[in-house]
C-alpha cells in the first residue's frame, strides 16, 4: 500500500471533479468527502468508488449543478427534492437543514427524495456530531438482498446511521441491514479475504463465508435473519412515505439505482436535558467497562475502530492502491 | 390448552386490577391491554406476565394512580415524566400525545422517562396505527444481554417498533436486539422448544439453541452480532437523551426494572404525500411476490403472523395454558 497525504488526495479529486463539469463549491466539498471517508477507512465508499462517481457524472446519471428544492414544509419537518443531483451534496444539504431545525425545535426531520448515492452514509452522522446534534439518517436503494424466506432478491440492505457527539470522540452506528455491506463485500473480495461469520448464501443455497460467492448469488443475509428482513421493509417505507419519494421496487426497474429517498433527523441534545453530555459519556465508560472475552482486548463503540484508523491516515498518510492511485493520476 | 373467549378474559384482568386498587378507568385500559396482547399472541407479555404486574402493583414497585406529567416542550417534541406509574397506561399515553402533535406538525415525538415495563412494544405501533399514522417506539431496559466482544451481561435489549398503517392490516415490526427476546426464551423454555437458530450462548461459552441454556448464562446473541450490538446501545442513548431519563447502567443497579425511558414518534402519513396509503401497500404487495423458497410456503411480512393468530383468537377462543387460567380465577 502507498501512503498519501489526506490534502494530496482531496487536491486530486478536486481537479478532476473541476474537470467533469462541477461548480467550484461543489467540487470542493464533493472531493472533501471523499477525501474523509477515504481518510477513515470507508474505502469502498472514499477512493475505490471514486472513478465510478466521476463516470456517473460523465453519463449524465447524476446532474452535477442543480439545487435540492423545497416541496413541503412542517414546522420541524421538510421534505426537499434533490432532482438526482449529487448524492454527498444533497446529503449534506439535508442533514444542514436538519440541524437548522433542531436549532429552532429540538427536533428536526428532512425527507429528501429523488436523490443519488451518498457514498458513505455516516459521513453525514459525523457532520451533525461535529455541530453538537445527534444525526439519524437512512437510506433505500436499489434491489440487493431477498426478504427472509425467499432467495429472489427484492428488498434493499437500506443503510442506517445514528451518530451521536461525544468529547472525545462519536459514537457512530453506520450500518446496512445485510450482514455485510455490498461494499465491505467488494472490498473483501478484491483483498481474497473471507468473512468472519456467515454473510449469505452461495448459489447453491449454502450460508458461506466467500464475499464473491454472496456478490454473485446476490443473496446477502440480513441482519438477524428475519429481523434485518422486516426492518428493511420498514425503512424502505419509512424513506419513501417521508420523502414523498420511489420506493426500492420502483428504484430497481431502472438500469442503475437513481432516484433513491432519504431520511435525515436531527436532535440537539443541549436543549432536552443540563447535563446530556454527561449522561452520554457516562453510557460509553459503562459500555466499555464490559471486560473483554480475550484478555488484552477490549470491548469496542461503533465508531470507535474508525477513530484509531484516522488518527493513523492522518500521521502516516492515507493508505492506497497503488493501481487505483495511479489511474487517479491519469484522470 | 384451554380456549376462553376474549371478553371473558379482559374481565377476569379487569376484576383483578380492580382488587388490586387501580381506578375503574385504569383498570379497564390495562385490563384491555393484557387482553389484546394475548390475542395476539404474544403470551410473554400478557397472561403469562400478568400475575407479575400484579405483584408489582402490589408491592409497590408500580404506582397503579399516578398520572404523567410535561416536562418541556418543544413543539413537535415533549418530554414527560411516568412518575414510575404503569408503564402501559403511561405509553398510551405518550403515543397518545405524539400523536396529536403529530396532527398539527406533520411528525410528532414523545420522550417518556421513569416509567415502566410496557408489556408488548406493539401495542403503541399499532394504536398509532389503528390511527391512521405511522408509529415508531422503543424502551431502554435493565442490564440484559452483553456487548459484541464480551461474556459480561451490560446493555439492554431495548425493543423497538415500527408500525404502519395499511388497510388489509398493519406492518408491525416489534423487535427486540437480542435475536429471540426473553419473553419469547421464557415461552419456548417453559414448551420444552429449541430454537430454530443460536439465540446465544451456554455457560460454556458455546453457541446454543437451549433458550434455557440462554437464560442461564444471561449470554443472548445481540441481532446481526456487532450490529444489533451497537444498535442497543445507540437506543438506549438516544431514550434517554430524548427523555432526560435514566439509561440502561442506571437501570441496572436496581433491585428490579423500573424508571425506563422510552421515546415515542408518530407520523401522519395523509399530510406527506398525496398517494401515500397506495405507496404503503404497493411496497408490501411486492414484498410479498417474493418467490418462496419452498413450494406452497409464502414469505410474510412483520406482524402478517400475528393478524392470522389475532382471528383464530376471536374466532375460536384464546388459547391459555389451563394451570395458568385457573391461577387468575383464583386470584
Amino acid at each position: 500500500m502507498e501512503r498519501v497525504p489526506f490534502d494530496r488526495l482531496e487536491a486530486e479529486f478536486k481537479r478532476i471533479l473541476l474537470n467533469a463539469g462541477l461548480t467550484e463549491p461543489k467540487a470542493d466539498r464533493t472531493a472533501a468527502l471523499f477525501a474523509e471517508n477515504t481518510r477513515d477507512g470507508v474505502y469502498s465508499h472514499g477512493l475505490n468508488r471514486f472513478p465510478g462517481f466521476v463516470a456517473g457524472v460523465q453519463s449524465g446519471k447524476v446532474d452535477p449543478n442543480v439545487e435540492p428544492t423545497l416541496v413541503r414544509a412542517f414546522g420541524a419537518l421538510e421534505q426537499w427534492d434533490g432532482h438526482r443531483g449529487i448524492g454527498l451534496l444533497n446529503a449534506e444539504f439535508a442533514m444542514g437543514r436538519a440541524i437548522e431545525l433542531a436549532r429552532e425545535n429540538a427536533l428536526g426531520g428532512v425527507g429528501l427524495r429523488n436523490t443519488n448515492h451518498w457514498m458513505r452514509p455516516g459521513a453525514f452522522g459525523l457532520q451533525a456530531a461535529d455541530a453538537g446534534y445527534i444525526g439519524i439518517c437512512w437510506t433505500n436503494t436499489t434491489v440487493l438482498m431477498p426478504p427472509w424466506g425467499s432467495a429472489q432478491k427484492r428488498i434493499g440492505n437500506n443503510p442506517m446511521v445514528v451518530c451521536i457527539p461525544r468529547k472525545d470522540g462519536p459514537v457512530l452506528l453506520d450500518m446496512a441491514m445485510s450482514q455485510y455491506s455490498n461494499g465491505k463485500l467488494e472490498v473483501m473480495q478484491h483483498r481474497g479475504q473471507s468473512l468472519l461469520l456467515p454473510g449469505g448464501y452461495d448459489d447453491d443455497g449454502a450460508l458461506t463465508t466467500d464475499p464473491g460467492a454472496i456478490l454473485e448469488s446476490r443473496r446477502a443475509l440480513p441482519i438477524g435473519y428475519w429481523k434485518g428482513s422486516g426492518l428493511a421493509l420498514v425503512l424502505d417505507i419509512l424513506a419513501s412515505v417521508i420523502s414523498d419519494g420511489d420506493a426500492t421496487h420502483e428504484i430497481g426497474t431502472r438500469p442503475h439505482e437513481t432516484a433513491v429517498s432519504q431520511v435525515y433527523i436531527a436532535i440537539d441534545v443541549s436543549q432536552l436535558g443540563e447535563e446530556a453530555d454527561q449522561k452520554i459519556d457516562a453510557i460509553v465508560t459503562d459500555f466499555l467497562g464490559a471486560a473483554p472475552l480475550d484478555a488484552g482486548d477490549n470491548v469496542r463503540f461503533p465508531g470507535e475502530g474508525m477513530l484509531a484508523i484516522r488518527r493513523d491516515s492522518l500521521t502516516n498518510g492515507i493508505p492506497v492502491d497503488p493501481d487505483l492511485w495511479q489511474q487517479l493520476l491519469e484522470m
